[in-house]
Parts: structure tokens; sequence; C-alpha cells
């Protein structure tokens, strides 16, 4: 049986210190990682952090206990700031930026830390960044994108947040070319790696796909799957995968007050949403599941296994 | 016994439109309004509106059913958009803007909404608006101030809310002359009352009260109180007040984990604070007090009686 590891997206950073030219094309992902060719490693990562304290909470749990291996900052989040301090008092936890040009909620929302007078082509005519993903192909320039993604990433940096990679919230920067470039260019000058795969949401759409790409394909919950059916949903998606390395992206919180209020017309990737991921993710089944992916109880502690 | 009745802010902008030379200096505010020279007049205000959730159910269902007369909103922070959409539910609701300069949490912070390239004066180190007034009367620039705040007033009326008047977030505005002065000129450019008093905390510093005051005096929770003691306080301070109009200040959440997080490290003002705070005014005790205050029931629906 092809054996299975959980890694943090931490150790993926570790190529970008190879020379892209000295490394053989033969050679995949796994191989450069010092495994075999035959072994499948997953990141279990979470979104949003710093949206709301509801989140927050759901998130430093997992991170703290292992059930995810990894996790990005929404920089531009009035959350922000205590996800800052939790990042102070957890230096080795493995924290990316999911950098945000989208502010998708209507009752809850945030603008460009840039401000909008210097990146007029990011916000709505609310100010705002906007709700949706076609807003921002269609009307964002790219300086104004590359001073956004910058700010956000020097903010995390001042904060004293070691990141590990960069990643794109609702997948925007995969939507055009010049998006995707801009990206690029932001994982190259921080000398991060940055999130895509092969085809999918986090498949750059217009060219072909990049030979850099470290992670072959992301494994993310989708509308649709009755909540009763999650838990075979995961362990199907999982069982399927061939050897490579993979990306699941989970979306934690607590189903209250805060998150409801949040997300109180969209169920998608809402409360309850948010609460039974973080259900499956902490349940023994899963856990017992992953247990079968070496490395994962140690969660924070070890950089691979 | 002198009477006591409620009132909403909005009564009191109908005073702007007498010209002031016309008035004549011996008539009180309460005289202007139509009231006896012997009546006091109280308008029951909750501050912080927007800041989060946990504040707005609270501020929401307080304004609703008629437990106060009037809030003000913090435009700069991340539930503005629900204060909005609340207010187009409620289009007769007493709302005004509670200016800010300040983000005075550390886990949940907002920065000004002009963004903080065109208003370099008013955020710290971190992009943030900053956490206390000190930093405001020593850093802040006038023209910024005046760039911040009218920018706040001009996303709340162009989100469709009906200001009422105009208040100042931990009194930033009232700790310099120049200060006070910007916030007089809003008060002017948008015609609508701003809040000071005669003495304390709302009170302009350094220069003389202008005569043009419109509230006597605010009562406001203090630290130091013990909860057990809050009604009592209540009533001992609004039974010694003599005839004029006044405002009594309350902080409206409730004590639940949203609010628990916004406010770990800081319990004046904080969530058992707020929660306390709610109950007050939501207690038979204090209804039935407020019930000597002619028009307290007909809340939101009457201007005034």
């Amino acid at each position: 049986m092809t054996r299975r590891y959980t890694i943090r997206f931490l150790a993926l950073s570790a190529l970008l210190s190879l020379p892209l030219l000295a490394q053989s094309p033969v050679k995949t992902v796994q191989e450069r990682l010092g495994y075999p060719a035959t072994a499948r490693l997953l990141v279990i990562h979470a979104d949003d952090l710093g949206m709301n304290h509801s989140v927050d909470r759901a998130s430093f749990e997992a991170l703290e206990k292992g059930w995810i291996t990894s996790a990005s900052i929404l920089v531009p989040c009035p959350w922000f700031p205590e996800v800052a301090r939790w990042a102070k008092d957890h230096p080795n936890a493995d924290l990316g930026i999911h950098q945000a040009l989208n502010s998708e909620w209507t009752d809850v929302r945030w603008g460009p830390i840039s401000g909008a007078g210097r990146v007029p082509s990011l916000v709505d005519e609310n100010g705002y960044l906007p709700l949706d993903t076609p807003a921002v192909a269609q009307n964002a320039k790219m300086p104004e994108v590359e001073t956004e993604l910058r700010a956000q990433i020097d903010r995390a940096q001042k904060a004293g947040i070691r990141i590990s990679h960069l990643d794109t919230h609702m997948g925007a920067l995969m939507t055009t070319p010049d998006l995707f470039a801009v990206y690029r260019k932001m994982g190259e000058a921080f000398h991060v790696p940055i999130l895509f795969e092969r085809t999918g949401t986090h498949s750059p759409q217009g060219i072909p796909v990049p030979d850099d790409m470290l992670v072959e394909r992301v494994v993310s919950m989708e509308p649709g799957v009755a909540a009763k059916d999650w838990l075979d949903w995961y362990k199907k998606e999982l069982s399927a995968l061939p050897p490579g390395v993979y990306q699941l992206i989970v979306h934690l919180a607590y189903d209250d007050d805060e998150m409801r209020g949040s997300t109180w017309n969209h169920p998608d990737w809402g409360a309850a949403w948010r609460q039974h991921d973080l259900d499956t993710m902490k349940s023994p089944e899963f856990q017992n599941r992953s247990g079968q992916l070496e490395g994962s109880r140690k969660g924070l502690a070890g950089e691979l296994r």
C-alpha cells in the first residue's frame, strides 16, 4: 500500500532554496522532499485566519492539537492582531498569507489595507474589497494589486509572523494570467512557495500550468454534500489520491452568534458548515484515518515524517 | 416634582434650524424644545454600533424595544454594513456617527477609512487608528482629521443612514481646541448637532464651553462601581439632575465569545460590563424608573412627549 504522510506547507519552502535548474525534471516533489516516489503527502490547511474570533478560536485549537498542519491569514481582517499575538506564542506554527482581494460577506466587510485612495481599482462603490472574484478580474490594475499584496505581507512580517507560504482568497489570483503573474512575483519577492494546482479552482486560468508546481491537487469540500456524508466524502477523496503532494483545505469556526451573523445569508462556507468541518477534523474517525497519514499526530511539532 | 422626559437626539437637531441670534439667551434648551423650564429631558444613548455583532445585536434590540432612544455608529468598524442594513429596515431610528479616531482593543482593530496613505498622522505604527486618545492629540494633523471625519459621515450617508447627530469616540475630539474646532466644523457642514457638555469627559478642553451647547451633562457608568450597585447608581445620578437636557450613555453587548475575545484584557467597558449595562437597561426596575421619564415607552415611535 502507498504510504501517506501529513506535512506542513513549510516543508515545501525548503525546495525553493534548491536552484530550479539543478533539479531533475524527472524527480517528483515527494522525492525532492526525501520521500519515496510512491509517497502521498498531505497538507491539512485551514483558510481565513483573522476573519473573526470564531474562525480564530477554532483554527487555533485545530493547529494546537495537530488536527490540521497549516493555516493562512486574512491580513486585512479585523481580527488579524489576535492572529499576530497567537503566532508570537506559537513561533513554529505553519502560517501563510491568504492574499485577499475580496470581502465576501455582506454584513461584515473589510477594505484594502493600502487604503481605497491608493488602490482605487481594488474597491467597490462602498469602499470595500469587492464581494466576488469577477469584479477583481474585471477592474483590478496590476500595480495596485501588487501594492496591496505587498502591504498584506509586510504587515504580517512586521507583526513578527514567520510566513511559510502564500495562497489566494477565493482563488481570485488564479482568474487571469496577469493576476497570477503578480501572485508569482510575490512568491519570488518574499521567497515563499505559492499554492496552485494542476487543475481545479486553484489552477491558473488562461495559461499553461507552470512546471514548478508543488501541490498536485487541492481537495476541498464543495457545496452539495450532505453533512452526514462529509466524513465518507473526505475518506473517499483522500483514498483515491495517487502518489504526490496534496492540500486538503478546510474552513473552521464555531456555529456561534458571531459566525451566524457573519454568514447569515450564505450557508455555503457558513457557520454550520464550518462547525461541521471542525467536528469532522477533530472526530476520532478522521483522526484514525489521518493516523494512517504518518506524522499527523506530530502536528506542529515535527517538520516532516 | 420636576417632570422628566426621554427624548431622541433627533429632537435636538430641530433647534439647528432656528437662527441662533434669534434665540433668546434666557431660554433654556428644554424651553426651546417646547417643554417647561422645569423639565428634565434625557437622551438614553448607546455607543459603538458597528464595533462587532455582539454590540449590534444588543443595541438593535434595545433600540427596537425602546430601552434606549438613540445610538451612534463606528463607521470604520467591520460590522458597519450590518448597521446600514438594520438602519434601512428602521428608517426612524435615531442614529448618529460616533466619530472615531481610535481603535482601542488590542486583538481586533480598525484603520481610518480614508486609508493610512491619505491620513498618515491618524495611524499608529501598525497602520490602525491609535489605541488611546493622547496619541491623537499629539499626532493628528487637522486637515487629515477633517478628511477622515468627513469620510465616515459620507460613507454612512451613502449607505442611506439618516444621521441625527455626531459624537466623539472616547472623547478624542474634546482633547484639544483644534480637534474640537474640526468637530464643530463637521456639525456645521452636515447641519447636525454635536454632543458636548458643560464639564466632564465630553467637555472641550482648553477653551470656554461654547454657548450653543444642547446637552447640559453626560451621565455614564464609570469604572469602580460594583455590578450589584449599578441600578442604584443610575437611579441616584438621574434623580439628582436639575432641570435641563441630559444624555445617559450606555455600552451594550452580550457577554459572549466574540465580546470576551474583543475585550479580553480590558474589563472596563468589557463583555461582562456591557452585558450588565444591557441587563440594567432592560430590567423592570430601570424600566419602571424610566417610566417616570415621560415618553420612554414610546421609544423610537415618538419624537418627543
